[in-house]
């Protein structure tokens, strides 16, 4: 134990940290694990290239340095027992230099490169056997293999974005192919038969390294108006769906290894069958409602997962949840004079992010907790309404 | 809204808080409320006059300042939409010079007297009607009074400490009166009758100063070895009695114009009465089970009430919660490696408060909920013994 001292002169003992974690990022996911961490007793430290991120707001910070930068990361890793990640947007190659420098990273770099390279994963489940959409790599100008490509699985073909995390565009057919802005910068297509559709799925694995996990129960994303801004947990699809669900995400968990919170993105198929979308290795925006829905978040378990300690329970404290994101361009001041009235529900769970409003970005969610999906979703879409009001 | 300059020189747009929030304190109530408003955007300054309390070690601080100083007070105060109070060691004189240097101050001096002053808030009850132990002002020195006193309540006599949170004794007979330590320096003696207690109950009142008003449900309080550290909500009484505990608690939050939360301890005889023991204008001890119990924890609801924002739902989400207080000395390094085989059993909710050990002193809590009583109890009691183990 070391001491410190007081401003007055005297000397207290200093009582440490449970533990201190690394996190690599400084957004909402940053933040709300800072949350979860103060009742554990658990430090957390994130890495924030901005004086405004929502984790520096929450006063979670190791301020002003960069997530590309090996000497940031070092400084962020000093006196953490772990490294875990906010974010997929740093390159394998440094997360793989933080693990030769002695420190602990948990997923490990191989279990990060799920998350932040469309192609490894793609190949990589391929291999292991999971369901996933047909796809091909095509080299850049290569209009040809593209059209042959839709003459075997149909049109409209989606168009992913490489690792470097510049999304995805759906294109209808070849005219409007060539005239994408994504295909004009990728350095090589990464094609994909787009999937009929009828529910998509998230499953939340958390994990330790050793093996155990526990998932939640599977979320259901809703779309509106094409964005995803809706998640209900559970989903509702027949139990054998969901357990289906829940095998493939724990199979690809333990497949790579996985440490703390892996979300797995599943569409099912309107034929019933069951197709990885996407993995992510942290925390999810799919998973919001557990903060307020489980008894312990995903937050709580990504923390336990990566420090190998025992995970929480996973299960539900009301039949339904429903999550509601809050999109920018909703002015923050408006939104703030709105949050009273929002709260005139006395049920709505209210999160707010601090982050500064640009168009289409997510600055918050609401979550409500109800006997029924359609009660749920509609107190919950009433907050959102009433908390984005002009 | 207002621009801040990040460190590589490019301007953000920054992103207010909802509200801010000063708190008079720096221990675990001002932790635990900071952890709370994080969700809802609003910024928790707290007065520390320390390094090392646990609001600080949950960096929501403005540091090193004194809460018996008026310029300490002051500085907190500028920004801040209301202030409100941690703990009730502030003299009201320097609370009242807060409200007229034009600051918001939540509960009202007037109310927060009722918390720091027990000569003072028994005879407001007294003259208000409420049910409270007969009690006696008598001069210090004056044993001759004590005895009558005693003669017409009997033996043992509860010696209360006045407004300086001194505690209180509890005196068999005139000779152990005559050698106590609290009698010795108290300015006058506060004698009350010791109240023959069947249970001991809290009503914790969420407030908000235009009166609409919300209860938990009661909680009921166990000693162990003297100690209060057991909580268990909702109490085992039959409901018209929490319901008579409930309507006497908001009965005195009414008249005293709480705002926030008000607890209000009192004991129930074996003959059924209900009597006022204590009431604290802040979040409470006995009601820590919120935070993992309600759909609103009382921190949230404090916040909220202060406000004057509408205050959310304060309905369990288990049939049952137990509480079990954490006590020093346990050592806080061998508290922390005992986290982990605490967290075995994944329902037991673990909550430190970085607070430096002492004898005595409660440095964390631990929460179960379960279908029954004495399950939630065997589980949060298993799970203290194991993290405070040696």
């Amino acid at each position: 134990m070391t001491t410190t001292s007081s401003p007055d002169g005297a000397t207290e003992l200093a009582c440490p940290p449970v533990a201190t974690v690394g996190i690599i990022g400084d957004g909402q996911v940053a933040r709300m694990t800072h949350q979860a961490a103060m009742a554990l007793g658990i430090d957390v430290r994130t890495l924030s290239p901005r004086a405004t991120g929502p984790a520096v707001r929450a006063r979670a910070t190791h301020p002003h340095v960069d997530h590309q930068e090996l000497e940031s990361l070092l400084a962020l890793a000093q006196g953490c027992d772990v490294i875990t990640l906010g974010h997929e947007h740093t390159a394998t190659d440094l997360l793989d230099a933080l693990v030769d420098a002695g420190h602990c990273l948990r997923p490990t770099p191989a279990a990060a490169r799920f998350a932040s390279d469309n192609d490894h994963a793609r190949r990589a489940l391929t291999a292991a056997g999971f369901p996933i959409p047909a796809f091909a790599e095509i080299p850049r100008g290569d209009l040809a293999a593209v059209d042959a490509f839709a003459r075997d699985h149909g049109w409209p073909l989606v168009l992913q974005g490489s690792a470097d995390g510049c999304g995805i565009e759906v294109l209808a057919d070849l005219p409007a192919f060539r005239v994408s802005a994504l295909a004009a910068t990728q350095p090589r297509w990464l094609v994909e038969a787009a999937v009929p559709t009828a529910t998509e799925l998230t499953v939340l694995v958390a994990r330790r390294p050793a093996g155990w996990s526990k998932t939640y129960p599977v979320a259901e994303t809703l779309r509106r108006d094409g964005i995803r801004r809706e998640v209900v947990m559970p989903a509702r699809v027949p139990a054998g769906v969901a357990e289906a669900a829940g095998r493939i995400a724990v199979s690809i968990a333990d497949g790579i290894d996985a440490a703390g919170i892996l979300a797995v993105e599943l569409f099912l198929t309107p034929g019933g069958d069951l197709v990885v979308n996407e993995v992510a290795a942290r925390p999810h925006a799919n998973g919001y409602a557990t903060i307020d829905a489980a008894v312990t978040s995903q937050f709580e378990n990504h923390l336990r997962g990566v420090l190998d300690w025992p995970l929480g329970d996973t299960t539900l404290v009301a039949p339904v949840a429903a999550t509601v994101n809050l999109l920018g361009p909703a002015h923050p001041i408006q939104l703030q004079r709105n949050v009273p009235a929002a709260l005139e529900d006395p049920t709505v769970r209210i999160h707010l992010y601090r982050k500064d409003p640009r168009p289409g970005r997510v600055i918050g969610h609401v979550t409500c907790l109800d006997a029924d999906h359609d009660s749920a979703l509609a107190a919950a879409r009433r907050a959102a309404a009433t908390l984005t009001a002009q």
